[in-house]
């Protein structure tokens, strides 16, 4: 059987740091990652794109990113990028956007110890990207302690432990175990489309997690600086204050304004219902558009996603209402 | 052996709730939970002091409920306040901050479905908790699904199963296992003094969520529009981006102005540590406080209760220095 040909795209992040004066920065290339990380049976190439701690990574880092990848799909079998831990759900929950219908897998990882200290976890997860990339279908997956996700239901839980990344409300792709790679939930492969790349996005948006007298009037303070659409994290199922502080009510100022609010939870688990509660009820009537069990990685993305392509409030509110790749379970 | 004298305090929630028409509503008073609880060794008496989903509990409720268990504790060898899930780690982490050197255990707890619910986790829940503020020693607790936790360590994680709560950077306090109420760790007990009643707390703040792409300038639109602190949310450890948006420089103009901006991590496990990288010493460096392992609803009411003494930017960086009641691990 001949080689798989991968490509790794290196961005930085702590797999790739080094010890300086002013604390950690990334300095090493993908080239000396690839050196470090010991072998496997891949034809493996390298291209270095950035060497940014994930803090630094944002909207321009992701058009980036996402043009490497769609220019490179036809020329490999999967491509694996090195990213820093701290925003890379966001990065592959946006990628999971800008690239529907990719046609190749690409695996996100990283490390939470350098790639050059002793007993650091980065060779074991670089590893592990590379097989998932010569292994997986197509789609955005996210790599880390023996364990490969879906990009867009990834979330860091963790700042220093090596099981960072948990999979959000739908069960890991893989896991390593004593049998090698063992593919644990496939899911059936997508129609054969091309590859669309969308990098149009509106980042005008703003992530705003309730508390208990939280004032209201600072959501039209955030429109009025800029915002052209809001993910609140609410509460429990997605509810929220509506007595005194009346957080439902200025949703539907918002919402008359054309500005769109998602509601998402606070809790890290399991989904959003706008129905069950009359906390629930109210946000819902006047328009918050539900984000179900989505992250909130996954919340914010699709939401610029969709601001980018000119949708109005009911167009974003069809989007979230739609399972576009795979970030949402509609019921 | 005497029977322990205990007090319910009962604020609504789902524990309390009935079906209507817009959804279900707190409707049960405590008297009726009691009847449907099932019977425990004690002498329990109830009030009926709200009756509020709990997303509706604010800061003018903590002070009431504040008042209650102050007025209360020398008359009941314990209290136990039931309370909607959605903000009862906000109340709890509060309460510890309101009732420093409370006298007797006061243990908050409620239910994912209604008491009135055949298999509801109400029963189950109101009867550890009644148990927990019988043999616990004085402090502020949230019992849960057969756990029982410090209040200010814990995080409502899951939206709808019954281990909604967790204990977050800290063990379990008591379990129930085939031994009955297991104590797991027992904090060595405070020093006796008078419990101090306070309930001034400035609730002018803000909870903001750091995304790639975040504009920075609505942090002084926040302050703009009348926040007096401000706690972040930030990446991993602490990271903030310091690259075109640059929220670490925006902090420090925060500082400037007399605007004690708080770091915390969006991981829900583990602790901030600005040191290390230097996406976290730039934040530092422009004054940013660490909030170490603090849960965001104990940084968030802790920040009110600083800014509500009056403190400054210096006082607030020293408040969030020491460990009050156990909320923050100070290494």
């Amino acid at each position: 059987m001949e080689q798989k040909k991968l490509l790794l795209l290196s961005t930085g992040g702590t797999i790739a740091s080094v010890v300086s004066e002013s604390g950690l920065v990334p300095g090493e290339s993908g080239e000396q990652l690839i050196q470090m990380m010991g072998s496997l049976p891949y034809q493996i190439e390298v291209q270095d794109i950035l060497n940014l701690d994930s803090s630094n990574i944002q909207p321009e880092e992701w058009k980036l990113i996402a043009e490497k990848i769609y220019a490179n799909r036809h020329n490999y079998d999967g491509i694996v990028v090195s990213h820093g831990t701290d925003t890379m759900a966001y990065t592959a929950s946006m990628m999971t956007f800008m690239l529907q219908g990719i046609e190749i897998p690409v695996v996100f990882t990283g490390s939470q110890v350098p790639m050059n200290v002793a007993l650091s976890d980065a060779p074991d997860n670089l590893k592990l990207a590379f097989v998932a990339a010569a292994r997986l279908e197509p789609d955005i997956y996210l790599a880390f302690d023996g364990k490969v996700m879906r990009g867009c239901r990834s979330v860091k839980v963790r700042t220093t432990a090596f099981n960072a990344f948990e999979s959000v409300n739908v069960p890991v792709v893989a896991e390593v175990t004593s049998d090698g790679f063992e593919i644990k939930n496939k899911r059936p492969r997508p129609q054969a489309t091309a590859c669309v790349l969308n990098t149009n996005i509106d980042t005008n948006v703003s992530l705003v997690k309730l508390f208990p007298g939280f004032d209201p009037k600072l959501l039209q303070a955030m429109v009025d600086n800029g915002c052209h659409g809001i993910v609140i994290e609410a509460y429990g199922l997605g509810g929220m204050t509506f007595i005194r502080r009346n957080v439902a009510a200025a949703i539907g100022d918002l919402i008359r304004q054309g500005i769109p609010v998602i509601a998402a939870s606070q809790c890290l688990y399991e989904r959003s219902d706008l129905t069950r509660y009359e906390v629930g009820r109210q946000a819902l009537l006047e328009g918050a558009i539900s984000a179900r069990d989505m992250t909130s990685e996954s919340a914010i993305t699709k939401l610029m996603v969709g601001l980018g392509q000119g949708m109005d409030v009911d167009g974003i509110t069809a989007f979230f209402n739609t399972d576009i790749a795979g970030e949402v379970t509609i019921n």
